[in-house]
Order: C-alpha cells, then structure tokens, then sequence
C-alpha cells in the first residue's frame, strides 16, 4: 500500500510502505475511511521537533474494521469505529481514573494517513458507531478521534461550568472546537483569540461571544478590560508556546482553571510566579478516549458539528498540499479520504 | 512598646518600636494574646530571600481587639477575634470567588510578632470566636491564622476527598497539619515524607499511616511501591524548593492533584515534562480567610487539636531564641506569648 512518511522539514512523502498486520492478539486492522493532518504533526513539519527517522504519520482516524487478533472481543471485522491517538488497554488504574493516554499500556498509533492502520489493544481503544455513519457524518466523527477531544479535554481541565466565562488562547482547529466544547458545557462568556478572519467566523459559529485579536501583554489587558479586571473563569490553551502558556495564565482570575493542551515547546514556568497567579493549571496529552462515547453521540445525534473545522478536503495520495496548506496557514485543517 | 524586627540574616532583635496606631477607618488595633514563628519567616533570616530593610516580624496572630476605626461594623472592642496575614476587604469578586490572599485590596500584615497589632479592613479580615475561649484552647486558635489554614488549603487544592490516598512533602508545621486536614476530610492513606523523628510521631497522631523517609528519585520510588506503582490521588507540597517541588509532582498518579504552598524559591517547572505528568497543579498563598469560621469552629468544639505543633513556648521578649529553635530544627513551631 502506499502511505505517508515524513523524513524532516517540510519533506513529506506518500510512498510506498508496507500493510500493516496483526502482531499482537490484541490488535486490530482498520480500513481508514477518513484520516487528517494535525497540528500537532506540524511541529516536525516545521523542524520544531526533530525528526529521527523516517516516521510514518497520522494519528487521527475512522475506519472499518478490516481484521482481529485472536484476543478481540469487543469489535469485529465490518464495523465502523473510532480510536485515539494513543491506544489504551482501558482497564488498567490509571484508565479507571480517565487517564487513557497515560495508560500503563500506552501505545502511540501512527500511520494512519494511509489505507489501512493497526491499532494495538483494540478492545481498550476503539468505539464502534450504533450503525454505519452516513457520508456527511464523517468529517464529525473523524474529530472525535482527537482534535474534538483534545478541545473538550481543555475545556473539562479548565473547569468550565454553566455560566463560566471562558478564554480560548489559539485559533487553530483544538482551539475552535474547544469553543465549540466551552459551548456545549453551558458557558456564557466565551472570548477567542484569534486574528484571522475566516477562524473568527468559525469561532463565533462555535459559540464565542467575543473575539479578541490582541496578543502576550495586550492580549491580557484587553481580557481584564472585558471581564472588569478579574479575569476569566476559564482558560484554554491550545498553542503551546512559552508565549501563549504566560497569555493563558495571566488571563484566568485568581482561583481560576487555565487547561493546557497544546504539547508545550521550549515552555518553563517560574514557581514563585505561579503561585502568586493562584490559578489551577491541568493538561496534558487528552485522555481521549473517556471522552469518546459522549461525543461520538454528541455527533450521531446531529447535536453539535465539528467536522466544519475541515476546510479543505484532499484525496489522500494528495496529503503533502494538506501539510502545506496548514503550514502556511491557508487551511485550518485538512481531511484526507483514501 | 517592643517588637520584633529582622535586620539581616540571622539578625532577629525584640527592641522598642512605635505602638501601632488606627491609619485608615477600617482598620483595627488589637492586643496579641499569642503570635508565633512561622516557617516562611525562616526564608529571610536563613539570607534566602533578602532583607531591604529592618522589618517588623509576624503575620500569624489572635488576640483581643483595642480600637477599631470608625467605618468598621462587624467586630468591636473585647472580641477575640483571629485573621489571616493578608488582609482582605472579603466582599470584592476575588474574595467573592474565595481568593482573599488575592482580594483586590490585599494587604499583607506584618508586626505580629509585638504587643499590639494593625489589622486592615478589620471587616473582612478578621473572625472573632463565640466568646472568650479558655486558655488551652489558645495555641490551636492561633494555628488556624495560618499554618492550619495553609495546611488545608493544600489539601484542598490537592482535592483529598473521603477514600483518597494522600501524600505530604514537609514535615514542617504546615506539612503536619496538611496530614491533620486531609484526615479531617477523610482521607483513607495518608503518606507523610519525613526523616525527624519527633515529626513523625506527631504525623502519626495527626492521622499519617505511612511515613517515608526517603526524598527525591528513592522518595518518589518509595510512594510508588506503596501505591502499586500508581501515584497518590493528592500531593500536598509544604516546602517550596525545586527538589520538593519535582517530588510531589512525580508522586501523584496521571489525573492526580498536586496543591503547593510551600513559598517556591528557585522553582521552575518544564511545561512539557509538567505536560506529560499529567497532574492537576494548585497552589499559591492560601485564602486562609475562606476556612477561617470553619476551622474555628472546628478548634472550638474539640474537634482538632492542631496547636500540637507548637513543641515550644516562649515569652515574646525570647523572640529570638524561636526563630533559632526553628532554623536549628530543634523546634516544629515557635509560639509566643506577650
């Protein structure tokens, strides 16, 4: 089959690679229906993270499930699921508390921009959809297996409640469907910042009620102006950087929740500083897959539509523009269709 | 009268100092019955944390109101009334949302350590008993200005719940009582780190069921043995350094909550280590006037006995040889009494 492999900066190449197979009885193999770039996958992309070898990418998918290990009891061959980016046996302790990603088994899926994919410890990992999904559901459930999840998780760590006000720090696709979470969870005030046009729109589609484009320093003193100097209830952090992080928690009031989900880069946080910020800080690597039941139903009942975060959709031989095109900024997010 | 003033490290002196007087409307006199040493005041006489000036000491006090300015409502001469060592008007949005160490008009009360003392916006800061209490009860009513009060906003921000598995890093005054709360809020294990002896047994009668003595990479290894390789649900950090810092952090399992209130000197924390740690992070100058009725309350009916820390009493003239107990670890906490 062919797949796509990155080899360093800006050098994406859809190649020839081998199929995956069953290793593990655990395992299972899916048939990708849907597959797509993240922004996470920019990082190395951007030479931001080095790239050791050539790596097979993509980590967000839907599919049909081609085959199962011998051990598979849950899912079977035919049906339509959904999995996360780090697979998880979903039984261990640290899975019983809602931490799948960090999962005594913890397993990073990659290469599923490409036909076919294995997912290990397929009972734990993946969910199966009630029926097969009608085509215009797709680009939905195929953000369920992360980017929706990744903002949902921002939005649950920074605590947000019925009638929080709530900031949104990052305008990519995380950053939006974190709005679109804030909204769901009942905020009143939601504030995104954000200095592109077409993400505002998507941003006040979503469910922001203001849009700031200031940023670092100004950025903050424009949040305090609008929530009279307290700050916010809750703040979502969906970038990653030093800059971004400090924005994040300079604009929670104090005793606020700032959720940080955006794989922090080159960031260092000064204790005495924080501590005298006197904000809740959690994040990390989104347990996903706690959240999946809900949202994957979320979806299937037309309730909210993620999948417009897609705004260019790309044949999957085709995925080295879908880099290019979010590199560049040109798209927020790009779904590949084998 | 006399007070006690910082010079320099190691350069604690009780020498004449002007009365303290009624500046603004709101504010109150009050007679100290007892004040103490607080572990905080060890970071400038170790040289830790400079000394710009001569500083009049001591920021945990109860005692009997003298005067009160004329704008003030709710307490009066004769009361015996406790506050916290910030000063908070208790009605702005931030003491609203139960952050009065952050109020918007905070102030911090220094000079505790004397006769008499200055307390600001008197309205909001200070708590007065139901009546005169009796004389035993004098060193537990002291602790709730802070130590207790630190102590349990550390396990509060460590969310310990009824069933949680705790651990404390410190086994200072502030630690003690971080094991004392986290068994007022029923916590099932509760795991104190420490190497002294006379603090363990005390830890124990607090309500500790492990003690570790171990610290750093073997600390953290320890709690990970007793925890089946999980981590505890809650860490409470009562000390403040980098290495106590990084302790808690890796002590706590993936979801759990790390509630820091040790000062941090010389902390730094790396975003994405933090990241993939996956804990919750709270922490900062404890809103000791949020659990002030509580925790009265609690001392008055006999409930706690958290003035068991004191392990030293001396007449306030002797000052001097408190902060030396403490510095040398030859005491837990210091009290003084006029």
């Amino acid at each position: 089959m062919q797949g796509t492999v990155l080899y360093g900066p800006g050098d994406v190449r859809f190649e020839e690679c081998p199929a995956p197979k069953i290793i593990k009885p655990t395992d299972a193999i899916i048939r990708i229906v849907a597959a797509c770039v993240c922004g996470s996958d920019l990082w190395p992309y951007r030479g931001l993270q080095p790239v050791a070898e050539p790596t097979p990418m993509g980590h967000e998918y839907c599919g049909i499930v081609e085959e199962v290990g011998s051990a598979v009891r849950s899912i079977g061959p035919g049906q339509f699921v959904i999995g996360s980016f780090f697979a998880s046996d979903n039984t261990c302790s640290v899975c019983r508390h809602g931490y799948q990603s960090s999962c005594r088994q913890a397993e990073f899926v990659g290469g599923a921009q490409a036909p076919l994919l294995r997912v290990p410890l397929a009972d734990g990992t993946l969910v199966a959809t009630p029926d097969l999904p009608p085509d215009d559901l797709i680009p939905s459930l195929l953000t369920t297996s992360d980017v929706l999840g990744t903002g949902w998780f921002a939005a649950d760590a920074a605590n947000v409640r019925p009638g929080s006000t709530v900031v949104v720090v990052g305008d990519g696709a995380v950053g939006l469907l974190g709005v679109l979470s804030a909204k769901q969870m009942g905020a009143e005030r939601i504030i995104a910042m954000s200095r592109h046009e077409a993400r505002q729109k998507l941003a006040r589609a979503f469910g922001a009620t203001d849009i700031v484009t200031e940023r670092g320093t100004e950025g903050v003193a424009r949040i305090m102006d609008l929530t009279d100097g307290l700050g916010a209830d809750s703040v979502l952090e969906c970038v990653g950087t030093q800059e971004s992080m400090m924005q994040a928690i300079h604009a929670a009031r104090p005793g606020g929740y700032v959720g940080y989900v955006g794989v922090p880069h080159g960031v260092t946080l000064d204790g005495q500083e924080l501590f005298f910020e006197h904000v809740h800080l959690h994040g990390g690597p989104a347990p996903v897959r706690r959240y999946l039941p809900e949202l994957i139903g979320l979806v299937w009942e037309r309730k909210i539509d993620p999948g417009k975060v897609f705004d260019l959709t790309l044949p999957l031989d085709r995925v080295a523009e879908g880099y290019r095109a979010m590199n560049e900024r040109r798209a927020i997010k790009a779904l590949l269709r084998p």
